[in-house]
């Protein structure tokens, strides 16, 4: 690529960053934008939407930013919970990195690139062409000494991540040890979720609860909860909604029309149709009420159910141990939080869990593979000879100058990025019939597939420029994986250069814009009253930490082979840390908390990315003939890997469960608190299906007390 | 490999093994061989040592075998233990298998691949010296038809097999549960060991061990023992051991001499020496009593304890959870019995446990790769006409047709076999020092790297014909496996029919004869006095199981390229069913008891045997070219590893931990069991460095009391 192709992106899209802040600025304060830019504060009441006009309103102030970069980690912690501050920690971990690798790539390894002349060597005709390459490292001199300097490069930006890794996991995990000590008894702590209760025909799925739990835990059992079904009444609650949301538009409707007068006689139907509506919701919500007492077959037990115990210790023991003589029965494990359950899929038994946990799998892998037919189309149209072949009438346009280069520079990742948007929802929603009990397990394990999606379908299918067969050629190959990424890796330097200015400089301002919550609240305001409940969103985590990490993937992998990117970078980072941070403020509101359970997923795909960058740097050695480099590099991924081996054993189990001092420590404190009979109480009845909740329907008034929101 | 080669040494191990049979029908009955061949029931004196001679002791009645015969799994339960049985099952689990295989081998494949005539079409000139390979399924035509019969066969295997797999695990699974019922209370269920105990300045370890134990399960802790580092003392006790036997076969000397008068006043110097020894062990009894007491410096606290609780729930809860905050500290595993515990290596700390791991692990494979020398020879000398040039002396004896077949059919494996012996002993070795705990642990782990020890040295070696090179290159091109491994493999059938021959039948009826222990015997008889402390041996299961196990292998991977070397297999087999349920009743008495642990090991090797004739399959029909075939061979292996995940969730788990049901049911029982206090009192001294136990020793009395035998 040019120079003045990238040159002509980063223009476009800093002019494009410059306008969103700018609008930004100003939409933000108008009241009608609220529930856009700060559904966070209109529910908490911090903001009132009063429309009083004065001249701030429309000059594009941006203290907004100050207040995002004043913000302090504990007041992010209680904002918005220790998974939006290991977010952000996994922000400022990368800018960390990537000022570190900036430095040494800009000042040390670009003047080195810059020096050599391999290029000019062989490729004097199409210097031109090929101007951004200069910059690169395959601008060195075959078998140079100079290539020493990227040697010790590699060596130090390792050393340098893994002494911060080391840092952050050891960081997170005694942040996430003080939340917890810090922390009110929760209901979940004191509970577990038992699957595949064995079921017999004389007893009822809780009459074995309760005998199995009382004869092995008589000293700490306190009460279960059954799970029922309840599919059926979630699709007539769904069905109720849509009908109500219905009548409510032809009330307005009909509210407006009196105050026009009689212009439009022709809707006079709209009382009828109010009426027929209204009965049908009637006959809903006595299905309903049918579907939610005891006894009802549309709501049968399944073998599955909530068991709360005396003891934070009581709980972790109950899911730690094999349960049963048979390990495929009362299969227990930690319960989420209650507002964090994911009730509609409780596949109880245990092969119908495996079962769709193998066909989701497969679903997800041939998703991943036959994703690779656009991204070969994007990579057909940054060529622009075979654009003029296939379309032959926009020869005329491809002439002019401007055209060529935003097709070459903008439009190819542009298409790449929004068919990408789709990816994250799809996972997720794959995700979601896998048999997770709650969003965060959905969510994170969304979040690792989108995280190998992207490595597959945007690095590796780029890198090797495209087709599913020859991608799969390079992996059953695997002697020859260092040679072949080090011939195509560079190649497609300047393609990632621009890709990080369009999509993620894109990416992270349209997430400060919020396109399509805008665009959405702009549609359908003139049908909803600003008193209408809305619903305050949370952060996507696995919509935006695949994101971060992809970048932090390919600043790593380019890092010696083309420092030019790490600029780009930067600014990436620095626009998501202050942008971010702003939107924990105004828009986020936790939908759950992990407690940081996040971490181990940044560190290990860190951990790939700099195997990636050792296996890239292998074959550039070896390629480049400097073969004592090459040997040299072999210690550099078996020590990573070493590293990351005792990182495992040393902190992932903090991640994974508390330990019994921690446990027991937190127990006793509890004892002597006398608003623990108060939480004893709550805890029973903290688990609840929003299914089951009264519908409360009266088809007289506006209110509609609206269960599956809560 | 022509047939006459094959039965000249099918002609020379049958009748060894007749040799072998009589002589040990003779030989089990002469009083002074009881040490060697019946030591279990001489140490249980259930048979004396009467030299009374009749003449039944000449005549080579076999017996025996028909007691091996009628030996019940109860009785050999009792016996020998659970695993003496599991043992045994695996043994006749590839009986099982092996007669349904040879079936459908011998009356249906073998028909058809010498129906084909592929063979003569082509190598008319070589068809005399290729005439086993008529058996095998090279001799089938290729696209022909009739490979259509060894596709379905390699499907009715598989299936057979899953199914007798699964059938198996449940009948092991439900022994080893009932063998725990019925177990009275063993120390080991009510321990834990911990290690890598933080130490601290002012406490000792003991202090906070009780400290620990006594904060966080102030209700079920009952005791602890603290390890000591006795290295030291061992070696004395070990000088002090062969001082003894020094002296003793000097005072025997001494007594013959007397008898025999005055002729050799030569050794007049014994008394001296007698004496010297005397003083010297004296120093060491006083040295190692030194050792002994509690403030000894060479004997410090190791950072690892023993520690006792009042149930088994309480005991298993504390290993299945992570006690303290730090993951690397009071690390919880459960105790192994005291006779199975292995005192020497208590490398206590985390670090240094995980460095041992992997320098154990690289150590392990190095051995593996650099094996491969004397294997590459071995198959050197297969080939005669290599003999000839190195030898060229030799040519004149290598024209003997006798020596020539001896040559091709029985020495190469002859001596691959023998330099296999020193390979568990070895791999013994080296895993005692990867920080395991116990003798069962570490005969586990070896037994599991000899297995695959020998599938990398024995079988792909042999098929890939030996270079290191030329194997690591088919490791790194996954893509051309099952291609290569068709080309390779059926081209060794005729050399493992031959070794099934010789290294299997051998190897067993040696077992019988006990060639090693009868030499030492022979060597040591006339220096020892027949009321010796002798040890009862136990199975080396790291020995003996990966070689029934590697016979399983090369059984289902040749099933159906060359089914002739099913029948050689069955009677090994046979061999080996009497031959080691005599010596479980005759020689080996367990020095420990796994329950049954070692199962999941054969079902993990049969699961991976089964997938490489799978992989095999693929490849000799694409080769044969009938495509389709090889494209409906790929669900099968996808449907065994399907099975081997089911049947890991569904029975390993039983083998790793026992549940909280069966626990507490058990700790039940006991609850109201008056011998249980008695017990407590038992359970705190039960673990005891033997290093530690009281040294007694009189210089003038010729009894030692060896604490190492205990």
């Amino acid at each position: 690529m040019i120079i003045s192709a990238l040159l002509t992106s980063v223009g476009i899209n800093t002019g494009l960053c410059v306008v969103f802040f700018a609008c930004y600025s100003i939409l933000r304060k108008q009241p009608s934008n609220y529930a856009v830019y700060i559904p966070r504060l209109l529910a908490e009441g911090t903001s009132k939407r009063i429309p009083r006009f004065n001249l701030e309103r429309i000059l594009p102030f941006s203290n907004w930013v100050a207040r995002a970069w004043r913000l302090s980690e504990d007041e992010l912690l209680s904002l918005s919970g220790l998974d939006a501050v290991v977010f952000m920690r996994m922000i400022t971990f990368s800018l960390k990195i990537f000022t570190f690798a900036g430095i040494i790539g800009i000042f040390v390894l670009l003047p080195v690139n810059c020096w050599g002349n391999q290029l000019q060597d062989f490729d004097v005709v199409d210097f031109a062409n090929n101007s951004l390459d200069v910059f690169t490292i395959s601008n060195v001199n075959s078998g140079s000494n100079w290539l020493w300097v990227h040697f010790f490069a590699v060596y130090i930006l390792t050393g340098f991540i893994c002494l911060l890794l080391h840092h952050e996991y050891k960081y997170i995990a005694l942040k996430r040890l003080s939340y917890f000590y810090s922390s009110d008894p929760r209901p979940h702590q004191f509970t577990i979720l038992v699957r595949s209760i064995p079921s017999s025909s004389s007893y009822g799925i809780s009459d074995s609860v309760e005998s199995f739990f009382r004869e092995f835990y008589p000293s700490t059992y306190v009460s279960h909860v059954v799970i029922r079904r309840t599919n059926k009444i979630r699709s007539l609650l769904i069905e109720a909604k849509n009908l109500y949301k219905k009548i409510t538009q032809l009330r307005k409707h009909n509210r407006q029309k009196n105050k026009q007068g009689d212009y439009f006689r022709l809707f006079g139907q709209d009382d009828g149709l109010i009426d027929q509506y209204g009965k049908k919701l009637g006959e809903i919500e006595q299905n309903v009420r049918l579907h939610q007492s005891e006894n009802s077959l549309a709501t049968e037990e399944a073998r599955a159910a909530f068991v709360f115990f005396k003891s934070r210790y009581a709980a972790a023991t109950a899911f730690h141990m094999q349960q049963s003589v048979n390990p495929t029965q009362w299969i227990a494990e930690p319960a989420p939080e209650p507002r964090d359950v994911y009730w509609p899929f409780f596949s109880e038994s245990f092969m119908r869990r495996w079962i769709s946990k193998l066909v989701v799998l497969v679903a997800t892998t041939l998703f991943t593979l036959l994703f690779l037919i656009p991204v070969v189309i994007v990579q057909g149209l940054t060529n622009l000879k075979q654009l003029e072949v296939l379309f032959p009438f926009l020869t005329s346009i491809l002439t002019i100058k401007f055209v060529t280069q935003i097709i070459t520079g903008y439009l190819p990742s542009l298409i790449l990025q929004l068919s990408l948007k789709a990816v994250p929802p799809i996972m997720g929603f794959l995700t979601s019939m896998q048999g997770y009990i709650s969003h965060s397990d959905i969510e994170s394990s969304a979040c690792n597939k989108v995280i190998w999606f992207t490595v597959w379908n945007v690095f590796l299918a780029t890198v090797f420029s495209g087709s599913f067969l020859s991608l799969l050629s390079v992996i059953l190959d695997p002697k020859h994986i260092p040679e072949r990424l080090a011939v195509a890796v560079p190649a497609q330097a300047s393609f990632f250069i621009t890709y990080v200015v369009t999509s993620g400089w894109t990416s992270v301002t349209s997430e400060l814009f919020r396109i399509i919550p805008l665009l959405g609240s702009l549609i359908t305001r003139p049908f909803s009253s600003p008193d209408d409940e809305f619903e305050v969103p949370s952060l996507p985590f696995h919509r935006d930490v695949p994101r971060v990490l992809f970048f932090g993937l390919l600043g790593i992998t380019y890092f010696f082979l083309a420092p030019l990117i790490l600029p780009f970078l930067l600014a990436y980072l620095c626009l998501a840390y202050i942008i971010y941070r702003n939107q924990f403020i105004n828009v986020y509101a936790p939908k759950y908390e992990t407690g940081g359970k996040l971490w181990p997923t940044v560190h290990n795909t860190m951990i790939f990315s700099l195997i990636l960058m050792h296996m890239i740097a292998l074959g550039i050695f070896a390629l480049k003939k400097l073969s004592p480099a090459s040997s040299w590099m072999l210690p550099l991924p078996v020590l990573t890997l070493l590293f990351n081996e005792y990182c495992r054993k040393r902190f992932l189990p903090i991640f994974i469960a508390y330990s019994t001092e921690s446990l027991i420590k937190k127990d006793r404190e509890d004892q002597n608190d006398p608003r623990m009979a108060e939480f004893y109480k709550k805890l029973v009845i903290a688990y609840k299906d929003p299914a089951l909740l009264p519908f409360q329907y009266t088809s007289n008034t506006d209110d509609l007390f609206d269960p599956l929101l809560s």
